[in-house]
């Protein structure tokens, strides 16, 4: 990964952008621009300088990982400190005048705001920034890929697992067990969002949390998991019928199947997001499942689970090559269950690639 | 829990911190004053009043769960929510003139604040309010030390499984992988925070996270683990030797013991969190280990796993009978290894109760 050309790609946007120094504190674009993988610092830009801020815990860290700025260790929290390092020295961030100082206010607690602040002194005039980092991070290099698509294969072997041990009787809870235990000693550093196992009625919550239920017959189980490889997430769901499928579970599992094919097929390189989600909700209006799926269609994924773009209606942000988003609808049927299908889809300069893809038949245990 | 006597106490001091209002949107906040364990929310205080915000996900769930406030489900994020109500309804909150609303500034992003404070409109001045719901929380009711020891206990046996497979030549990631798969089979509905297990000269790194190294012979292994049971947190370390202990690892050992047990001993009600942080520190100075114990000696734990009060060098707030806080001295040699033992310690009027106690004796492997 090239950190020092997204330093300096960055760098060169800032002026268009009204800003004289930027301040990242989030610690994905912290890592995106620098490289630093730790979980305190902050990295000051202008024009023509970058600057790490840590502390005493990261000391050998940040010499190792950051690449492209200078490192500072610091005795305090790397925000007051890199407030205070621009405080004591205004001339090294804009040479003369009123300094626009851009912060994360997404990200930033208005605590943290105010603090700094205060300590730049009226010399700076801090304002929310563009989200220019996260727009850069849509874009995947070659290397990030690599590791979208291994963190994708892993978790693509984790329903295999998941198959083994998904039967009536066990719980929701001992499903998830098995998948973490499989994802940790298969090397991940963690599951990239807390693992959804979710039977029957449940299986109608979009976002249930696995319980100590025994899974019944005659449901659908909803499984959605990831996991985070080298700093990249994957993110997956399968759904298994428990039992003998009734006809209108392979109807619904059917439908909900269709649109998310016809979803993927619509990714390339010029579509909106918007165009992906509505594809995806044309179709499950047509089988008169519109209103059973209750939420958007996708989302990016890369050094986070979420970022940009979303795949949602209304969404006019166009799909580039680079671009890794999932692809997931569902269709939830209160008191009764529920289905989602989701992949991870890259978009490439010929159309798509679904990473690590494997069947999205109906299977039934 | 008695949620309403929690929210109509928080309402009681609103005007004495110069509040007309207060938005909570931390959502352990959200959680500990109106009981919804949802993941998206938010709750509206005036003196009188009480509205809970969410959106169509936790229809069923809000009615279900919340207590003590008026349940609004709206079509758009639980803050834009509560700011149109607010915004539509100003004679609602406040009667005449305008009204100072207090936002959680530790937690609310810029971005949202400015938002807030746009769609609110000038009849309201939005400010940080203090840390009030934080303060309150500090102090555990009976049921939320119920809660709390049984998290504790939960995490004593996960340490039994951590013994019967920490061996030379497992990896650390294997290690992490027991144990959170003991934690989900026994019902935890999650680990508290990242398993920590590191060995060797990696054992000296307080954060490290556990590897895909197989642990050696002749060091020691610091494993930092926690549930969440019930929404509440558990946090334990026990350090253990892999192979026959030196002397100066034995003599270590003993130090950090003996000031992780004065520590304890020094809890008690009218103690300041300063006071008790400098008795672990004076037991590492007296061994001459004082430089080597690199962070605070613990923290307060309840909903979340880092809350106040912080047990740090120069904290002047008084321990109170109902606190939860750990006690976790260590000492790490860089290159070489760690040691850090940690346990949870209920504040009571007595004195102080080891929550889950277990032997802190050196264990070699």
């Amino acid at each position: 990964m090239d950190h020092q050309a997204r330093l300096i790609s960055l760098q060169g946007v800032l002026n268009q952008n009204r800003l004289d120094a930027l301040l990242v504190s989030h610690l994905p674009n912290v890592r995106y621009l620098c490289g630093f993988t730790g979980s305190a610092g902050a990295l000051l830009l202008t024009e023509k300088a970058a600057v790490f801020f840590t502390d005493g815990r990261y000391t050998t860290q940040a010499r190792a990982e950051v690449r492209g700025a200078r490192v500072v260790i610091a005795r305090k929290a790397s925000l007051a400190a890199a407030a205070e390092w621009i405080a004591s020295r205004p001339g090294r961030v804009v040479s003369k005048g009123r300094c626009r100082l851009g912060v994360e206010g997404q990200y930033l607690s208005l605590e943290d705001c105010l603090q700094l602040a205060s300590t730049v002194g009226s010399d700076f005039r801090v304002r929310p920034a563009p989200a220019l980092v996260e727009e850069a991070r849509t874009i995947k290099d070659s290397e990030e890929i690599e590791r979208i698509r291994a963190a994708a294969v892993l978790a693509g072997s984790l329903f295999e697992r998941i198959l083994k041990v998904l039967r009536r009787g066990t719980t929701e809870a001992e499903v998830a067990a098995e998948v973490e235990y499989a994802a940790r000693t298969a090397g991940a550093e963690g599951m990239s969002f807390p693992t959804i196992i979710v039977s029957g009625e449940r299986s109608a919550l979009p976002h249930g949390r696995p319980g100590n239920n025994p899974i019944q017959s005659n449901g659908f189980v909803v499984c959605d998991f990831g996991v985070i490889l080298s700093g990249y997430c994957s993110d997956r769901t399968r759904t298994v019928y428990v039992g003998r499928p009734t006809r209108e579970a392979r109807r619904v599992y059917q439908a909900v199947r269709e649109a998310q094919q016809a979803a993927i097929e619509s990714v390339r390189p010029g579509r909106t997001a918007g165009e992906v989600d509505r594809v995806a909700r044309k179709v499950l209006q047509g089988h008169g499942l519109g209103k059973y799926f209750t939420h958007s269609t996708g989302h990016g994924v890369g050094l986070e689970i979420h970022e940009a773009p979303r795949i949602a209606a209304g969404q006019s942000e166009v799909l580039q090559s680079g671009m890794v988003i999932t692809v997931e609808p569902g269709v939830y049927l209160p008191g009764k269950w529920g289905v989602r299908i989701e992949d991870m889809v890259l978009v490439t300069e010929q159309g798509r690639e679904v990473l690590a893809p494997s069947s999205t038949e109906l299977i039934a245990v």
